[in-house]
C-alpha cells in the first residue's frame, strides 16, 4: 500500500455547487462505444469487485414475492454485526448499497465543514457538497480539521491505510466537537486488521461497509452503516421499511455468516493479487498501491496504456486528476490475465 | 368502489412532529406472536400484493455479480414508460421501491402545506411531516387546498377513484401555484382507465407507480416516479447510481414488457375478487370497497372478526382509526379461501 502522504496541502474541490457527473468503473457500454473494434467478450478490470462471487444459496420464492419481513431484516443485521465484530445489531443499519448511505448521510447534518482525505472515491465529496456542506479534499490526516472528516480505509484507489489507533483518536476528537469521523470500509474485508467497525458505538465514529465488493455480488445492492444508537435509528427511519430486497436479505445473511468462505477468499484474493503484481512487474509496470481487490499502477504512460488495453478489449479504471494512475481489478483466469499482459507488454515495447 | 366522500371536514393528522411507527400489513412474525396457537402455515391476506407472482425469468449471473449497467437501467425505464403509457423514458425515475420515493419526495421541496386525501396509506402523511411540512389529512377533493396535494388512486384501502379529468384539472391548478399534485398509482394496474401517468410530463403532476404489487413480487423492491424532466433528473440524482438491483432490473424489464401476462392477470384478479366478494357476502360481510388486489369490509364486529381470523391463522389488515374496517387480500386457492370463510362464518353465527 502507498504510505500516507505527508504533504499538508489542502485543496478545495467543490464549494456549494452541484458536482459534474462522476465517472465510475464498470461501464462496459461506454467502453464498447469508445473501442468498437475491440475483441469480445470484454475483460472488465475497472472495478474493485471480487471476480469470484459468493455462490448463490437457494432463494425461497417468498423472498421475491412478499414484502421483506422484520425477522429477515433483523437476521441480516445480526449476521452483519457478527461478521464485522460489532457488539450488537442495534448499531447496524442496512440500506440498498453503501452508495445509498453515502448519499443519505450528508442530509442528516445541518450544513457545515467537511474534510475528505483524498484522493479517494469521488461520491463522498459530491454527496456532502450536494447537501450544502463546505467540502475540502485534503491530502494528509493532520489537515483533517472539519466538523465531519471522511476517510476511506483502506483507501480507493491507492490502498493507503490509516491505522485504527489514529482513527480512534481522531473519532474522539471529532466527538468532542460534536462532529463525525466517517470511515468508509468498503474494502476492509481484505484488510480486517484495519477495521474500526467494532468501535462504532462511540458517538463520533460512523463506519460504512459494502456487501457487494468482497462477496463479488455488487448487483445485489446492499450496504451497512455502523454507528451510535441515535444515528442508526435515524438512518433506519430515513431509508424506511423494506429498504433491502428479499433476495438480498437471503443471499447476504448466508454470505456474511460463512466464515469459511470469507477466510478462504481473503487468502485467494491475496494470492491472486501477489501473482498479478509479479506479472505486472515483469511488464515493467510499477504497482504503487491497492488492496487485494484492485491494484494501482503509477506510470507516466498510463493514458496510452489505457487506450492500448481498450483496443484489446480490456477495461481498466483511469483517473482524470491523476493521469499517471490506472487501477486494475483482478483477472478471473489465466486466459484473461494473458490477454491483459500481452496488451501491456506490447505497449511497453 | 366507495364513492368519494362529500364531507368537507379537514383534520390535521400531524404537524411538525415525528410520527409514531406505522403498522403495515405482511408482518407474520407479529401475528404468530399474538396468536401462538394458530394453525400453520398462516394465510397472509394482510397486503394488497397479487398472490400469483409473475414467473421469474432466468436471471443472468452478471445481474448479481456486476454493478447494474446504464443500459440495463435505461431498458427498465423504457419498459416502464411503455407499460404506463408515458411518452418517454426521460420522464421516468426508478428507485428501490415506491416507498423509497414516498420518503424522498418531501425532501425535494422546502417545507410548506400538504393535503393528503384520506384516509389512505399512512406513509404519505408521515413522510411529508417528517420533512417539516404542515400536513392535513382531508376527506374531500374540494378540501385539497395546499401547495402539495397527495392522492392515492385508486385509494388504499377503500378503492375510491378520483376520475382522471378531475386529477388533471387539479394538477393544472397546482402547477399555476407552483405546487404539485402527487398521484400514487400503486394499484392502478388493475384500474388502468384511472391512470394519469401518461400526462405526468406536465409540471405539477407527479405520479408514483409500484412494481411489486400487481406483479406479485414485492420482495424485489422497485418503484417509479413519473414527472416533468427537472424533477425526474433531481430524483435520479438523489437516489444515485445503482439504486435498483441487477436482479430487479432483469425481472422487471421482462415483466413490464409482458403485455399478455398483464392482461391475463388483470382479468384473473378481477374474477377472483368477484368470486371472493360473493363468498364474503354469503357470510354476511359487506364489501364496502377495494380494488381487485384487496377487498375492504365494513362491519361493526370487525375487531372481533379480526381476532377470530387470527386464531384460525389468517392475517388480515385492520385500521386503528377505522375500527369497523378490515382489508382482505385475495386467497391464493380454494383451500385457503375455505379456511378464511369457515372462520368468518363461525364468527358470524
Amino acid at each position: 500500500m502507498m504510505a500516507e502522504s505527508t504533504a499538508g496541502s489542502k485543496r478545495i474541490v467543490q464549494e456549494g455547487i452541484a458536482p459534474m457527473e462522476i465517472i465510475h468503473g464498470g461501464d462496459l457500454d461506454a467502453a464498447r462505444a469508445a473501442f468498437p473494434g475491440a475483441p469480445e467478450p470484454w475483460i472488465d478490470l475497472s472495478t474493485g469487485i471480487n471476480p469470484w462471487p459468493y455462490p448463490l444459496p437457494p432463494i425461497p420464492a417468498e423472498a421475491w414475492a412478499r414484502l421483506p419481513g422484520r425477522s429477515a431484516e433483523t437476521a441480516l443485521r445480526v449476521a452483519a454485526a457478527a461478521c464485522y465484530g460489532v457488539p450488537s445489531p442495534d448499531h447496524v443499519a442496512a440500506a440498498g448499497g453503501s452508495q445509498a448511505l453515502i448519499q443519505l448521510l450528508p442530509r442528516l447534518r445541518r450544513p457545515g465543514t467537511v474534510a475528505v482525505l483524498g484522493p479517494t472515491y469521488a461520491e463522498h465529496a459530491a454527496g456532502w457538497t450536494k447537501a450544502g456542506h463546505r467540502v475540502a479534499e485534503v491530502e494528509s490526516l493532520d489537515a483533517c480539521d472539519a466538523e465531519v472528516v471522511v476517510i476511506v480505509n483502506p483507501n480507493n484507489p491507492d490502498g493507503r491505510i490509516v491505522p485504527p489507533e489514529r482513527l480512534l483518536a481522531l473519532a474522539e476528537r471529532q466527538a468532542s466537537r460534536g462532529g463525525w469521523l466517517v470511515v468508509d470500509e468498503a474494502f476492509a474485508e481484505v484488510a480486517p486488521e484495519c477495521s474500526v467497525a467494532s468501535q462504532a458505538g462511540w458517538s463520533g465514529l460512523v463506519v460504512l461497509r459494502s456487501f457487494g465488493k468482497f462477496f463479488g455480488l455488487a448487483g445485489v445492492r446492499l450496504g451497512f452503516l455502523i454507528g451510535g444508537l441515535p444515528l442508526v435509528r435515524e438512518v433506519r427511519a430515513a431509508v424506511g421499511p423494506w429498504a433491502v430486497s428479499g433476495p438480498a436479505l437471503a443471499v447476504a445473511t448466508a454470505a456474511l455468516s460463512d466464515s469459511a468462505w470469507i477466510a478462504a477468499n481473503r487468502h485467494r484474493l491475496a494470492a491472486a493479487a501477489a501473482r498479478f503484481d509479479a506479472r505486472l512487474a515483469g511488464a515493467g509496470l510499477r504497482v504503487a498501491g491497492g488492496t487485494s481487490l484492485f491494484r494501482l499502477i503509477d506510470d507516466p504512460q498510463a493514458a496510452g496504456l489505457c487506450n492500448a488495453l481498450g483496443r484489446a478489449g480490456v477495461l481498466v479504471r483511469r483517473f482524470d486528476h491523476r493521469p499517471n494512475w490506472l487501477r486494475f481489478g483482478l483477472p478471473t483466469n489465466r486466459a484473461a490475465e494473458d490477454r491483459v499482459m500481452v496488451a501491456c507488454e506490447t505497449f511497453k515495447i
